[in-house]
């Protein structure tokens, strides 16, 4: 044959089977093998299109559809409430959502459940009015709540096809290279995003600070981003992030963390390499400072620190404490900052934070991680998304990833909260297995976990005082006020959510309260 | 039924079907749905195995496999030429390799091809003994060349599947993150590799620079990599980045690249926002100089160079004349260092850069190509990838991508080099399609695509006297040798090797010569 150039060609060749003849294929007719999807900029080669309704249309998003957010925004995001908004005023029903984490300000989501726009969620964290109503049973199936890696893991393996992943931009170029690190909502990394924008079939650019293109430096690389919308505002910039997170200044808040942070350092951490991650919450922050102090005290440069990552971590970076940070998300504008100017803090994507079928993730040399909890009971079992009366409050996020992983994964928490009890005989919800958790540290004393008798021995050795977590739960149950402990919910009432461990099985399941 | 923790599940759930319980799942066994490769690091969390012989069996490597390699280390590169033989000495057979490019320093493949370890060959750009030997007809098969995006687009449709992708990693962790700016072979960018060690089913890193946990910058992180092993050396630097790439001082030469500059500025390109890759060639690089003076004598600013990185674009990014570089690969040691200090000098993959089946290519948003040529024919057709007789010494490599994604697709060639024309009737090979390809620039004139009459017009207005092809073929007729017009090679000879267009199609077949 002759190809549209009039070169002579054999139609079939040994070793290497029949020929496309050059000018007979064109891109879009290749097989569909991966579901790579077919180019959508325009001749023009821009992605950019008016508005959300037209980025709905061209991705032939229908009734069922799963559309996936994700929340570096957090209480300051706006962009999961205009979408579904616009695909609610379009007449589209049943939609499946996948916000990696649901905030108070997406309380407008509980209409449209109501209405039948939403049918049902996954989610790795959920919190405030939409809790609250899946709570009472609104959804018509249960909510998923998965762990941060748990949902990476989903999308990457099919359990969870996304349709269509709006992607909040504090940065974007009409050709839908994304940054977080500018513009009047800067957000810091956009580790949860970059496994939408990989896996969904569609991706979409919700920017309020386009620029030319190129947008540099690039987060989320054009190849991946099928259409750029630009609004007035993808978010409030003050719920965003903090201007400052803050430290516990309560004295038993701080005693907590003081001994967490001689449990790392007795338990043998506190030397080079040290790797290290804790949360946000006010005796998190604290344990951080005592770690600094230690790694100083020893002249130790530990190798990185991860997570979420805020001002106390960031001060660890420069300081030299850190080698480097991997930051799946920043808490507060310090993060944001040295996100953006130091290359030794660099993002992670949830899939290399924490998902447990990829070829290694970045929990899994984490030497200590602090953990908070609602609950902690006799097995060491954590729970982190319901109250001790079963409402809905949270849910994982990256709690089980990291205790999982980490090879010392310590539960801070005081006895008790207000007037109940938190160490108690069985978690009202199971989030993190007990299996994961080595040490429970509260004000009355320190619990290892049975299953770490070596750790424990170290601890003793280094004149640490072990209680046994029995004896934590008797003092909680004293401290608390009577009454407080509940009875086990009657197991008829209906599930309104189900808790997936990061391997996608069921751990637990929260029931209907009215 | 209960789970593992003895909590009480429902077996099945109305909007979500059956219930896995927790405990009874292992992430292995789940379903293989996007191929994801299970962890494979050890309870160590280490993934280093002692060489690479252990490597190869581990990944399972069996006759007939798909082994890949990437091209950063260019005519210094040790690694494939390392894995290979091991492979020879395991006694494997008919193995298909799939390297981003081959160099004379490949020549130990040869005796591997004749002794049938390997059996066929896909690159983008192939030199020296390995490709003399595919004119010679060495291989069983035809060998597979393929654009640079092209590469990238048959990896990422699963048109060309790869068992094993061993990444030549200048600085590695054991926990498999990789950055190519340190280490004593240090190559800057990995934006080849990246395709391979997204799709591969397993991804061996070979590194002699091996870091503590974590590699600091990390180019390719820990998610995708099985493997990591550590050798003696990878490659030999001086062979890898040349110190300094020259720009030509051949007055011919200059004439041509200053010609091909006023081309683009009387195109109307020189303007803010202005994009521009050129090779490393030397008229090449006179062209980015002309250029630079262009860009300054008019205070434009321009959005992005990209390609191949050489000094001379990191000269223009570093005096503001780009606003970012976008880098598959670094050309010489400035580039190199470049890329590890500048933020707004960023690595791109090879997809990024130019796959035509992505959601869009940087080469879709260039304005201006300077590109090389074997020869250029009276339909404009260019051939990179074999003499005027027919003799294998290139390929397309990002030729045929950027010329079909560039606005303004600019040749420049000598009418002849040593005794043979260079603009001939009808190219040896066509690599890149003639309707890619807007001007040819000669020391004898400027002829434009008679498909582009607008862009004549403009060049013409600005005073650049144009000539027709047919007039630069005569003129180049003239100047050459009688008797250098080869006739057209016996259709019946056999085919050695197929040049793939970037969306898979055969664009030309090359022949055996004996």
């Amino acid at each position: 044959m002759r190809n549209a150039l009039g070169r002579e060609l054999p139609d079939y060749i040994d070793g290497f089977g029949d020929l496309h003849a050059y000018g007979q294929l064109t891109v879009a007719s290749l097989p569909d093998k991966t579901a790579l999807p077919i180019p959508s900029a325009d001749d023009n080669c821009s992605k950019l299109v008016p508005d959300l309704r037209t980025a709905l249309k061209i991705c032939s998003v229908r009734d069922g559809a799963t559309l996936s957010f994700h929340h570096h925004l957090r209480n300051g995001d706006h962009v999961m409430n205009m979408v579904l908004q616009e695909a609610a005023r379009m007449g589209l029903r049943d939609l499946r959502i996948a916000p990696s984490s649901i905030f108070p300000v997406h309380e407008p989501l509980v209409r449209l459940i109501e209405a039948g726009v939403v049918r049902t969620i996954h989610t790795g964290y959920v919190s405030g009015p939409v809790a609250d109503s899946i709570t009472r049973g609104l959804l018509a199936g249960p909510a998923i709540l998965q762990t941060h890696g748990g949902r990476a893991r989903a999308i990457e393996a099919g359990e969870l096809p996304i349709d269509v992943a709006f992607i909040a931009a504090p940065t974007a170029d009409d050709y839908g290279n994304i940054n977080g690190v500018s513009g009047p909502n800067a957000c810091g990394t956009l580790g949860y995003a970059m496994v939408d924008a990989r896996f969904a079939k569609r991706v979409v650019a919700v920017t309020d600070n386009l620029v030319s293109y190129p947008a540099c430096p690039v987060d989320i690389t054009q190849e991946w981003v099928d259409l750029v919308v630009k609004v007035e505002s993808i978010g409030e910039a003050s719920r965003i992030v903090s201007g400052t997170t803050r430290i516990t200044d309560d004295f038993v808040g701080l005693a907590i963390a003081a001994t967490a942070a001689k449990v790392i350092e007795a338990a043998g951490f506190i030397e080079n390499g040290f790797s290290f991650q804790t949360g946000a919450g006010g005796i998190s922050l604290a344990v951080a400072g005592f770690v600094k102090n230690a790694m100083q005290r020893k002249g130790v440069t530990g190798s990185f620190a991860s997570g979420g990552v805020t001002a106390q971590i960031v001060e660890m970076l420069e300081q030299g404490l850190f080698q480097t940070v991997f930051d799946v998300q920043c808490f507060d504008l310090r993060a944001v900052g040295s996100y953006r100017a130091n290359r030794a803090h660099q993002a992670m994507s949830a899939s290399m934070y924490a998902s447990p079928a990829q070829r290694g993730a970045v929990v899994n040399r984490l030497d200590a991680m602090i953990l908070g909890a609602a609950e902690v009971d006799m097995q060491f079992n954590v729970n982190v998304t319901t109250t001790a009366n079963g409402r809905l409050i949270g849910g994982s996020g990256g709690h089980s990833d990291t205790a999982a992983g980490s090879k010392l994964a310590i539960v801070t928490t005081r006895l008790t909260a207000g007037t109940h009890a938190k160490i108690v005989e069985s978690v009202s919800t199971v989030t993190t297995p007990g299996a994961s958790i080595d040490v429970v540290v509260t004000e009355a004393g320190v619990a290892v976990n049975p299953l770490r008798a070596e750790l424990a021995g170290r601890l003793s050795a280094a004149g640490i005082a072990l209680v046994p977590i029995a004896r934590l739960y008797d003092l909680a149950r004293e401290a608390s006020v009577a009454g407080q402990i509940l009875k086990p919910r009657d197991s008829s009432t209906r599930v309104v959510a189900l808790q997936q461990y990061r391997d996608g099985s069921i751990i637990d399941v929260i029931r209907a309260i009215r």
